[in-house]
C-alpha cells in the first residue's frame, strides 16, 4: 500500500497526542485514506530524553533532516509560539510538503503570509486545531457554511478561564480561589497571565474572525481585557438579572467596519452559550441564510487537540492522493476594515461604592447623560448608614462616551469606587 | 470566468432556498470557487404556474433534459421521497453530474447505492442537509473528526417535535394543544405522523450511525418510538428529578454490535442537549479522541436547509475545478451487526396508577425481580383514597426483560394503567 511520510515538529502535549493518536487508527487508515500513514522524523530539543512508547529511532534534533526528506509530506508543526516555528512552516512548504499546525499564536499574527506561500507551492495549510481544540469550527465556516454571509461570532474559546467562572458561579469562589483550584487541576498554567488576561482567546477570535467575514484580523485588532476583576459579587448580580457571565470572544462584521474583542460579558442565562460549563468551549455564529449555530466542545487538552491535527492530516492525505492539494486556500478575499474600539456600541453593567446620600444619584445620571449614555435601570442594595451600592446597566453606547463618563465619575467625591465595568 | 452549469431537481421551499441563496451569493463565487455558478434548468411539475424571482426559462418538466445538459456538472436533488428522486439521481452519476442531495429518505434506504454509484462514475454525492438541515454533521463526522473512533451520537433531530416537547415543558401544556399550536405556526404539517412518531428522526440517526461507525444503518434497522404518549405530567415528574423529555435519536456503538433508536428519553437537564429548545436542533456525539462535542442549530427551514445545500454545491465546485471529485466517497467500509433491540440496555421511568392497598408495590418489585429488572428508585405520589401514581425508576436493564416485565403487569388486578413508559 502506499505510504504517505509524515513530520512531526514537536513532541510536547498535543505532539505526543497526535503520535498516539496516528498509532491507534494505523489499521483504518487504508479505509479512510487508501494509504498509510508513515510518522518518519519528528523534531525534539533533547534527542536523549526518554519518551515512553515513542520509538526513539523517529528523533531528531535537526529539523532541516524533517525538510529535506522527500518521503515526508505531511509537516506536523506542534511546537507553538513565533519563531523558530514560523520559518520552519514557511520552509516546509517552500520545499513541497503540505502543513498542518495547531499554533494560533503564530497564524492569528501571519496568516496571510502562511497561506500564500502554501497557496504559491499548490500545498494544504491546515490549522483547524488552532481555535476551539478538538471543536470543527474552520472548516465548517470554510466549507459547510460557505453559501453564508456570516455577521456574528462568538466564542467561549478559552477553557481555563471558563473554568474559573464556572468555578465562581457554581460554587461562590473568588476569582482568586478559582485560579488556585484551575492550577491545582493543571487547567491553568504557573503564569496564567495569556489565559486570564484573555490573550489566548484574542488569537483564537482573530483567527476565527478572518476566517468568518474573510478579511483578515490579526491579534493586534482585538481589544482585550481578562476576568481579574471579575468578582463573586458581579455574578450575584448577574444571576439576580438571569444573566450569566463569561469570557467571549465577539467579532461582528458590520457596515462600518469589524468589531473585534475580547471580554468578559453577561448573556442571558437562556442563551445556548450561557450552559456550556466547565472548560468546555462552544463558537456560536449567526449567518443570514443557516440563523444561528453552535459548536461545543473539548478546547484543549491532548487528545482533543489531537484529533482536530489527525483531522487536518487525514484531509491534508486525502488531497494528496487525489492530487488536489491547496484545494481551499486563503478565503480572505476581503479587505475590511476595523472599526477602532470607541466605536463599538456596547451595553454595559457598572457597580459602584458611593456615599449613602441624597443627590449622588442625580450627579451620576448628570454625568452619563452628559456624555450620552442612556440608563436602562438603576439597582441600590445593601446600603449601610455611610455606603451604598449602586449598579447601573446602560443602553447601548460607543465605547469612547462611556469611556469619558466613567473618567469623569473618578473625579465625582461622592463616589468611593468604581467596582466593576462588564459588558451585556 | 469560468462557469460551472446547475440543475435544480425540485422547487418547493428547499428549492426555492437554494435558488435564492446561489443568487444573492453570485458576486462572491468567483473568491470562493474561482468560478460562476450557473443555474441553468429547473425541474417542476408545472412550467405555467407563476413563481415570483425565477426566471421562467429556466423551468422544465422533463427531467431528462438536466441529465442531457452537457453543461451542467452539479444536479442539486430537493424533491425529497423515494421515486422518481431515485432514478434521477443515479441517471444524473451515471451521466457524469456530481449530485447534491437534502433527501433523508432516500438516504437513509438507498444511501450504500447512491455513494457507490458515485464513487464508480468518479463523483460528488454529496448530502449535509439531509440530517440536521443547516447544521454541519455529515463533513465534520467525514473530516474533522475522521482520527477518531465515535462511540455515540445522539441527536435533537426533528423540530416539530421538540417544538411540542418544549411548549408542553415551559407552558405546561399537554400533547395535543402542543400539536395544534405547532401546526398553527407551520411547523407541523396537518399529518404530523412522519414528525410526532419518530419516523423522520429515525431516518436522520440512520444516516448519521452509518457515517459515525462506518458502517451502513438503514432506517428499518432504527427501533423507533414518537411522543404522542407523553403528557405533562411525565414532563412535570421529569422536572421533579432535575431532567427534561426530549425525543432522541441515539446511537451507539457497541462490541456487540451497533445500538440504534429514536425515542423520547428523560435526560440531565444539565446534559448539553437539554438546553436545546422550541425548532432548534442539536447533535451530540461521543469520540474517543475529541471526547464529547455537540453541534446546534436550525434543522429545517427555506433558508437554513438551503445554507447546508449550497456548502455542499460549493463544495463539489471546488472539487471540480481541482480536478478531484470523487475526494471522499463512500466511509461504511465495516459490516457491524445491528444489535436486536431486545438485548440493548437502557433505564427506565415507569409511572402506573395502582389501587391504593398494602402489598401492590410488592406484587410489583416481584414481577419486576423476576425479570431482572432492579429498581432504583420509586415515588409514590398524588394518592387518593382508591388510587396511586407510582413512579418507578429502574437500573439499566434489556429491553426484552423489561418488555417482559411490562406484559406480566399489565395481568395484575390491583395496578389499573400502565400510563407511561420513557427511558432515561
Amino acid at each position: 500500500m502506499e505510504k504517505i511520510g509524515v513530520g512531526l515538529l514537536g513532541l510536547g502535549t498535543v505532539g505526543t497526542g497526535v503520535y498516539k493518536l496516528l498509532g491507534k487508527r494505523a489499521e483504518v487508515m487504508e479505509h479512510t485514506i487508501g494509504a498509510q500513514l508513515e510518522i518518519r522524523k519528528i523534531l525534539v530539543h533533547n534527542i536523549n530524553k526518554k519518551r515512553e512508547g515513542v520509538d526513539p529511532s523517529l528523533l531528531t534534533a535537526d529539523w532541516r533532516e524533517i525538510i529535506e526528506d522527500e518521503e515526508i509530506q505531511i509537516v506536523v508543526e506542534v511546537m507553538g509560539g513565533m519563531e523558530p516555528a514560523r520559518t520552519m512552516i514557511l520552509e516546509a512548504l517552500k520545499a513541497g510538503k503540505n502543513v498542518v499546525s495547531a499554533n494560533k499564536d503564530l497564524i492569528a499574527e501571519d496568516g496571510r503570509i502562511l497561506l500564500d506561500t502554501a497557496q504559491e507551492n499548490g500545498k494544504d495549510f491546515l490549522f483547524e486545531a488552532a481555535v476551539a481544540g478538538g471543536i470543527p469550527i474552520i472548516r465548517p465556516l470554510k466549507q459547510c457554511l460557505a453559501g453564508n454571509e456570516i455577521s456574528d461570532v462568538m466564542g467561549i474559546v478559552n477553557g481555563t478561564t471558563n473554568y474559573i467562572l464556572t468555578r465562581m458561579s457554581e460554587d461562590g469562589m473568588e476569582f482568586e480561589d478559582a485560579l488556585k483550584k484551575a492550577q491545582e487541576l493543571g487547567y491553568a498554567e504557573a503564569d496564567p497571565t495569556a489565559d486570564v488576561e484573555g490573550l489566548d482567546a484574542a488569537r483564537k477570535v482573530a483567527i476565527m474572525a478572518s476566517i468568518a467575514f474573510h478579511s483578515r484580523v490579526v491579534f493586534s485588532d482585538v481589544h482585550t481585557e481578562g476576568i481579574t476583576k471579575v468578582t463573586a459579587r458581579d455574578i450575584a448580580y448577574a444571576k439576580e438579572f438571569d444573566r450569566v457571565i463569561k469570557l467571549l470572544g465577539v467579532a461582528r462584521n458590520t457596515e462600518d467596519g469589524i468589531e473585534v474583542g475580547v471580554y468578559p460579558m453577561m448573556i442571558a442565562k437562556d442563551h445556548p452559550l450561557a450552559s456550556v460549563r466547565d472548560s468546555f468551549n462552544a463558537v456560536f455564529l449567526h449567518g443570514d441564510a443557516v440563523d444561528d449555530a453552535m459548536f461545543y466542545g473539548r478546547g484543549a487538552g491532548e487528545m482533543p487537540t489531537a484529533s482536530a491535527v489527525v483531522g487536518d492530516v487525514i484531509d491534508a492525505a486525502r488531497d494528496i492522493r487525489s492530487g488536489c492539494t491547496a484545494r481551499i486556500s486563503c478565503t480572505c478575499y476581503r479587505e475590511l476594515p476595523i472599526k477602532p474600539w470607541g466605536e463599538v456600541r456596547n451595553k454595559f453593567f457598572i457597580r459602584m461604592q458611593v456615599v449613602n446620600q441624597p443627590g449622588v444619584l442625580a450627579s451620576i445620571a448628570r454625568v452619563f447623560g452628559e456624555h450620552k449614555v442612556s440608563i436602562e435601570r438603576v439597582v441600590q442594595e445593601h446600603a449601610d448608614p455611610e455606603r451604598a451600592e449602586l449598579v447601573i446597566v446602560t443602553e447601548q453606547v460607543k465605547e469612547k462616551y462611556m469611556e469619558r463618563a466613567l473618567g469623569e465619575l473618578q473625579s465625582i467625591s461622592s463616589i468611593h469606587e468604581i467596582s466593576s465595568v462588564i459588558r451585556e
